[in-house]
């Protein structure tokens, strides 16, 4: 049948092999990795990527931010290239398969297809971006964040690490820069396998999803200022207690976000000062800090309106003042529903029903979804666990995850 | 009549005078005083204190402690004495009233009697209590402490201040220590009067409160501990959020507290630490410190076991594990009831109805209460501030305070 995608199998234990042997470079003390962004680390496991893919004969360039473009070529090079990848810099106390694996996964594409004698009609680029944690330089994804205009340069490259040294002079240390102009290439598609750094898959009992897109975020700063005084003299009626209309919030903010018809909210305190604290002395001042996260932009927007509310409540019946900030908005990011559907067709013809998921965490895919054709794939993570030496996907999950991949990426390359 | 109390009248202004010189005396930026307990500027409003009590004819002891013992004979000097005192040490940004009032308040008595020519029958002692604050030297009631025999010597003079000073090594560079053995002394009353650092007497628009003895304090650390993990990828239903056990907790406990059919449990939460804070991470370890005060031990007992059975639902209900550590106890401290009629009764005869009420916080009479018969008097603080440099008590009230510690002082020396 002219135009069907050919089936081919990938090796998963080719894979789980260069899983392992990449982890290798930059082992961290409990079995994770430690290849902060532009380090000789990160140099040495890109360096490790390409001996494999010179192997295979593919080329390479790279951009000045150091971005990492593997060419296959295809049948139809003046085409634009079906893209996959993800980011091999890990957290300083990383896990072995957080963007190790879309790399990965993209090898054993690349390797599976050289196998089998295939050239697909369009040229395949596997892509290794910059600084994807913003563990060492903030923010995070900001390769793909410069390379699609979504992060302005001089943001990029003039954040510094702890010691002052800038990512621009990181970079040029590790030889990691290029002539490829920034976002010059026209991609066709992008597509990332990522594991899913939650608890959802492996408590569903779920191998792979399939995701839809990204959850919209707000991220707010509170203070809440009252009236410091001594435990003992002060009736509790007599009290303006910042540290109680603060937990009061958050509970009230709990029940509402609970309530969500979707279940789909998501409130997060990662912060809770108070300042001078001392053992028997009513708190005088507060600093909280909220995440919020829905599926939805118009339930999140309501949620905000919540926020801001109940925030007012809680200080009015405290007596204390309110400072609301509002420090970040991201919209719900949407993947494309072409790529979407044809995971669902190849996930079927390997038998599985795979859901479809929303991802909680910010990916590469984010920004890339703004200029090209974007969807993700998730495989499980053990007891959710990421950014963590303990991190872990079981090879199957790896493999089957690579495999659907594999079918997609082909497909979508060979397609008319 | 024979045995009536002489009545006689303090003076304001030169009570007030006294207060406004001993605060020129280690003077704050903001109006306030730093007079660190033994340091030279505490030893100074020492000397001031002695000048004016020489000038009186006083003689005066000092016990190894440090605490001065300032005589005034009676007409019967193997009679114990009645005792009136407070202390001169200061928080680092003091007030000009916490402590010095009641020792001021005594000098003014002294004065007031010579000035009438009144020898007592029962001899009268004003006490400076050594290191009241603690804030250089921790405990606090260090001096009392040590002399009523309710905290070990060691303890005491080993304490050492942030420079590894030891207070026995700034007792003796101050020259301070003196050869009277410590608690010695038998007493035959001890009288307090204190600023009430708290807002209830000025809320109620009373000028003066009669102190029926100390609320009962209980202490906790509590330690919650959930999984860390990333606000985004985690659904609300897989959590184990200690932030949420312990906002949840709080809230619950406030609301026994308000409860209380007296209106007299307090709860404070002095600290609230986030372990490993970061604004989009679920929190894996949260800390906290309550402070528990009652009025009644039995009430303070039964909210005890509220404690720890609104901690272990507020635990299991987050699937999070909980430590709960009861860190002091402090039972109630009633001071002595003929003590406390006889302040009713000095205070109708000045016209008033003066409140009775319980201290929230310690002080020095509570050592005491436990080896001499022992009360207190508050006057109201403005706004219930203390421990401040803004603290401050208006002068009629310093001088009616003073007026009924004299007219009671009097009335217990002279009695059959």
């Amino acid at each position: 049948m002219p135009g069907a995608t050919p089936r081919v199998s990938i090796d998963s234990d080719r894979l789980w092999n260069s899983l392992m042997r990449m982890a290798e470079i930059g082992p961290s003390p409990n079995g994770g990795s430690r290849r902060l962004a532009m380090t000789q680390e990160d140099a040495a496991g890109r360096r490790l990527l390409l001996d494999w893919v010179e192997a295979l004969g593919c080329t390479w360039q790279r951009d000045k931010a150091g971005n990492l473009f593997i060419h296959r070529p295809g049948r139809e090079n003046r085409l634009p290239a079906v893209s996959l990848g993800s980011h091999l810099d890990t957290q300083p106390l990383g896990g072995r398969f957080d963007g190790v694996l879309g790399v990965l996964a993209g090898l054993e594409v690349f390797r599976t297809l050289a196998d089998n004698d295939i050239t697909t009609r369009r040229p395949l680029s596997l892509i290794v971006w910059t600084n994807e944690e913003g563990s060492r330089f903030a923010p995070a994804m900001g390769g793909s964040g410069v390379w699609t205009g979504r992060l302005d340069e001089d943001t990029f490259f003039t954040a510094t690490d702890s010691q002052g040294v800038s990512l621009r002079e990181a970079i040029q240390a590790c030889d990691e820069a290029g002539d490829l102009p920034l976002g010059e290439q026209d991609l066709d598609a992008y597509f990332e396998l990522h594991i899913e750094q939650g608890p959802v898959l492996e408590e569903q009992g779920d191998p792979l999803g399939i995701v839809t897109g990204v959850q919209g975020i707000r991220w707010y700063d509170l203070s809440l200022r009252g009236q410091s005084a001594h435990a003992g003299p002060t009736p509790m009626s007599y009290r303006h207690d910042p540290l109680m209309a603060a937990t009061a919030l958050i509970q009230a903010l709990k029940e509402e976000v609970l309530a969500d018809p979707e279940g789909a909210a998501r409130l997060t305190v990662g912060d809770f000062q108070v300042v001078e604290p001392s053992r028997n002395v009513i708190p005088g001042e507060i600093h909280l800090q909220l995440d919020l996260r829905h599926t939805d932009d118009e339930r999140l927007a309501a949620l905000d309106a919540t926020v801001e509310r109940l925030a007012r409540t809680a200080a009015e019946a405290e007596g204390v003042t309110l400072s609301l900030e509002r420090r970040w908005h991201s919209p719900v990011t949407p993947f494309d529903d072409t790529l979407i559907a044809s995971l669902v067709e190849a996930a079927e013809a390997l038998g599985l029903e795979a859901p479809t998921m929303m991802s909680g965490a910010g990916h590469d895919a984010v920004h890339l979804s703004h200029v090209t054709p974007t969807v993700m794939i998730f495989v499980p993570s053990r007891d959710g666990i990421s950014h963590n030496e303990a991190e872990y996907t079981e090879p199957e999950h790896c493999a089957l995850g690579t495999q659907l991949l594999c079918d997609a990426v082909l497909a979508r390359a060979e397609r008319e």
